[in-house]
């Protein structure tokens, strides 16, 4: 049951999908004594709740911390900080959701555009606190498990987005791609390996001037034939496209977008000049919904050249510095010259040009034009990346009306799940960050973001050889495959650190799961359902199995325990019912046994992954031999790793993995 | 065995404290074909090794990621940089041994002021090479275990520093305690909720503008009164000396330096002008003898009012910019404003005044005398910091010569071990930085830093109220048990978070450990042996004991394992024999039970303690009831915690813990 209190007017966000899935509406008083189930409010609004010690906080999508919140304060405010880590209280996206399970089960989910605080234990160990704006809808959901509840809550905000299945291939980025030569010959690379591969990603330096839009001419001639030359490789080009807008006049975005007053304006109603990559720009009103029309239409000049893929990037909007502020910041720097900088002087002189970036001031120095009214940017911030990625996922629409389309976002929040994708931004190449990897994963499936996935081996810092390929043993399992990393760091392609054999059976072995990950996806997102799942979805009255945050089931029949720590030769396993470990090598080279419910330290040597098969679940796996791209897969399966000898019904999600058409009816009972 | 091989001559660093520990002595040519022992020389004059998969590398002392360092580079070279994690390949320490245990079982130590660079699997999975430089000294440690060999190294570098007794109590520490007001509230609240204190720290605000050897009249009026009122209350004050020197007329460690021409030097001879807290200030050349003298009989200033203990910070040395390098950087900035700045011209221009701290280019703009010489930094660097607080011990010796005192630095090399122990300089309030401290105990006293810790519950960051349980509960275990914290972070002080009881528990056990914690830390420190001991050293021969990097042995009746995971009921455990587990809320309240040898998952709510006794062993607990500081323990046990019934023989070290004689003659057999 969803039961609605509207608090003040929200504007409208866009994230609820079926409002009919409301059993019951209320207006309230903020800081009013009215009841809310299970919270007390108190007298300034804020929503207080009792922690007991057994109770689990799930939620809150891509955060800081772990798959169970406690202890930590969070802001949902988009926010572009690469330094990820335990000290973060924002990251990219805001996904406004909680789920208690303990001694009572429910979950809440807000509606608003603007910041929402909570502080879970932070402050005091046994108090959750939600410090919600002055207006906004709150939702209460009410279910007999946590599962039902995430299912209440897609049912208010809508279905999954749905990749094209050759989204579920490897694809290969790095910011240094500098032209098509490069490109080649990473793909040339990946070939003559024999790693299977379907991507390669194009990050900001393949346009001229960092022009969202654009290509450069130079660097990748003939662009539309050499995206039909790599489609021939079976190898797709995925470009970045960035929010903000550089001011060059004749350059046509800017030109047309300026004429027809789709950009962003500060007060008085000049133009709310930024700094991004390609230095001034604008940022385009993708609030202003025939403004978001006309972005959405931009994405044409690529798929024009046969593009079917973006990743939509510094949309939280990110900020390097305005016009305004960095005009001010010179002289202030110049007056420090003269004084004896003691160290606070000299701490304050450095922080006037340090902290420019993402300075919350300018959030409220800029406008949007929503309908008739002026919306300061500040109280809309959390929705902006979102409506800039539905303008493109509405575009691609009308421009390639057949076919589904790759797509995924840096900023996010509820709503933009049933258009898009997202990737975790700007990660870095440590161990700790492979278990961040798995616990995002679970924490953004719950939001809806089924389709999702981290910077494989790390983006900002240097990668090792052994860190790349324990990543990698995680990343196999997850939707969004993807090694990517920055400049000025160790390059990291799979094949830079020897042991080719190892990355190529691991990269096969990728490909082999295919059928099952895009059946488990496919069956996920059309029920409403979880890809990747917390153990204590699956085990709710298992208390030792709602604590584990460093496994995970992928779809329903395999559980998975990646290797996270430096130079370990295996790990621990909490295994919640019997099962059989496959220790896999490849898709053909392993080792395995049963376990009975219990602890482990199972052994998992470098090039060793851990994959557990239920009793009564079957994990396909197709031949992968000769593949060097999705659509090289054959139908039909060449082994089925099971527990026990009967066989096991399985519903394959069959369907080209192409067209926008999908349902439920591709599902065929197979035994296997 | 040890064997010596010169490389071209190496400035004398005062490391090697027992030059006839060496066998042989070889001089040899860098890059000749001449053969050393385990490695081989390549022509650049780099030694390298290629790693079995068995192998474990020990060594490095203070650095990044874990007690097994393979899979990542190195430098020692001592940085003032709190930013403590996996990505960091220098901190505050420069300990220049290896030891190597698997197909070949061996330690190196080079002995160098200069930078040391180390790949240990970085660039090549199975390859280790160390990149010296031109000058240096090479001991090859050839030992039958792992322990023999740091013995070895121990031999060489000499024994370790001796903390008086109560070094052994809990302090407090804040950046942020301004006044004797602040500090006697602090002292009250711990002495109200009968949670034991010893000590508290004194950090910079103490000073008269920041001015080493100082003290704020206005702020602590009267400090040797106050010292003393402390003192009646079992409180000793222990404050913070800074290497860098305020330039200021008329304030004398200033003017008499310049006198004396004790102050590091440009190359043209004039001052080399730095800054730091104080604002503009000069390095005192510890590295010239007589500078050092001088500099050490500062101490007596705050020894002369009762003060006994010290921590000496900023001597890697820091330096948050140069006086030159600032005067070229407002004009560098200044012309940037014209520009139409890019994102590239933006972060070039931010980065001029975000990057003027420790740049290794100022660190080859200074000079020292050594006797007739004068060295440029760059190529002393590692070792100003020991040379510093070298001074500092042979001051306080001669200043109070009947009484240990307490001493503690955070830069350091081999050799100050037996001066001084260190602290490991700014870490996180993270969860990840608890078992960051288990880590850096166990490499510190390899490197002879058997006195050492972490800041208890994190210096940078917000605490949380489990965090600082979880991390305390480590802490009870280490020598150096303080908790810091930083201005502009969560107050941390263990009664701000509630669960008062819990945490007076947790501090009155620690009292109760002291003297099994005293004892055993000089049975290792007169014995050269380890005091923290990986579990690799107790088990050689058990292939998984090797490499568990979580948990350790507190002297040698005692296994720890923390919980270092937020939200965690308890963590896993390797028993590597049969041991007692006791699970411990108190001294007194405890539950238990007998583990065979194996793997275990073990329950631990949040205030309790996990404390393994093997088999024959006996962990003797003191009274804490009634106890506020170190000098009410009273003699003999409470409680003694072991496993079976049979009378154990313990060798108890007692002495006052107070007067600098000290030795074996101490010791007492008991049967516990």
């Amino acid at each position: 049951m969803i039961l609605k209190y509207q608090f003040g007017h929200v504007l409208p966000t866009g994230a609820v999908y079926c409002p009919e899935a409301v059993a019951k509406t209320r207006v309230l008083k903020r800081g009013s004594a009215a009841q809310i189930p299970h919270f007390t409010m108190l007298p300034d609004g804020q929503l207080f709740y009792r922690l007991g010690d057994e109770d689990v906080v799930y939620g809150l999508g891509e955060q800081a911390r772990g798959i169970n919140k406690r202890g930590w304060h969070y802001e949902s405010l988009n926010t572009d900080d690469p330094n990820q880590n335990e000290g973060r209280t924002a990251l990219y996206g805001a996904h406004n959701f909680l789920l208690i399970d303990g001694a009572e089960r429910f979950g809440i989910f807000l509606d608003t555009p603007e910041k929402v605080e909570y502080d879970i234990g932070y402050t005091n160990y046994d108090e959750l606190v939600v410090k919600p704006p002055k207006d906004y809808d709150l939702y209460v959901l009410e279910g007999e498990s946590d599962l039902e509840i995430l299912k209440l809550l897609r049912k208010l905000t809508g279905p999954s987005y749905l990749p094209p299945k050759w989204a579920f291939g490897f694809g290969q980025s790095r910011w240094g791609y500098k032209s098509a030569r490069d490109v080649r010959k990473i793909v040339k690379k990946y070939r003559e390996l024999q790693m299977p591969i379907d991507m390669v990603y194009m990050d900001i330096d393949y346009m001229e001037d960092y022009k969202s839009f654009t290509v450069d001419a130079e660097k990748f001639p003939k662009f539309k034939k050499f995206n039909e030359e790599m489609a021939a490789e079976g190898i797709r080009l995925i470009p970045i496209i960035d929010a903000g807008i550089k001011i060059q006049p004749g350059y046509p975005v800017y030109d047309e977008g300026t004429e027809k007053g789709y950009f962003c304006t500060k007060a008085d109603g000049t133009p709310f000049v930024l700094g991004v990559w390609p230095g001034r720009c604008v940022f385009p009103d993708v609030l202003n919904p025939r403004a978001a029309v006309w972005f959405g239409d931009q994405y044409k000049a690529l798929t024009d050249a046969g593009v079917r893929g973006f990743w939509n990037d510094m949309n939280e909007p990110s900020i390097f510095y305005t016009e305004d502020r960095l005009k001010e910041a010179f002289p202030r720097v110049a007056a420090y010259e003269d004084q004896d900088p003691g160290a606070v002087t000299f701490f304050e002189m450095r922080d006037v040009m340090g902290r420019l970036s993402n300075d919350p001031a300018d959030y409220k120095a800029f406008y949007h034009q929503i309908g008739k009214k002026r919306v300061r940017h500040d109280k809309v911030h959390n929705i902006y990346g979102q409506k800039l990625t539905e303008a493109a996922a509405e575009g691609l629409k009308r421009a390639v009306p057949e076919e589904r389309t790759l797509l995924f976002s840096r900023s996010s929040s509820i709503g933009l799940h049933r258009e898009s994708g997202i990737w975790f931004g700007d990660n870095i190449s440590w161990f700790s960050h492979i278990l961040m990897n798995l616990k995002s994963a679970v924490n953004a499936n719950m939001a809806g973001f089924l389709y999702s996935g981290a910077d494989v081996a790390g983006f900002v810092g240097d990668a090792t050889p052994d860190l790349a390929m324990r990543w990698l043993e995680l990343g196999i399992f997850l939707p969004l495959l993807r090694n990517h990393s920055s400049r000025y760091t160790r390059e990291q392609e799979f094949f830079r650190f020897g042991m080719e054999a190892d990355f190529r059976n691991l990269l096969k072995l990728r490909y082999a799961l295919i059928p099952y990950l895009y059946s488990e996806f496919m069956k996920a997102a059309l029920s409403d359902g979880l890809f990747v799942r917390p153990l204590g979805f699956m085990y709710p009255e298992d208390a030792r199995a709602r604590r584990v945050e460093d496994q995970a089931f992928i779809g329903e029949c395999v559980m998975i325990a990646p290797v996270y720590e430096q130079n370990a030769t295996g790990r621990y396993v909490y295994v919640p019912e019997p099962m059989r470990l496959f220790r896999m090598r490849s898709a053909e080279d392993y080792d395995t046994e049963v376990l009975q419910k219990g602890e482990y330290f199972i052994e998992a040597a470098l090039n060793e992954v851990l994959v557990f098969v239920p009793k009564g679940k079957a994990l396909p796996l197709a031949k992968a031999e000769g593949v060097r791209s999705v659509r090289d897969l054959k139908p039909g399966f060449e082994r089925v790793l099971k527990y026990g000898e009967t066989a096991v019904s399985y519903e394959f999600y069959e369907d080209d993995g192409l067209s926008r058409e999908a349902g439920p009816d591709h599902v065929r009972k197979l035994k296997l």
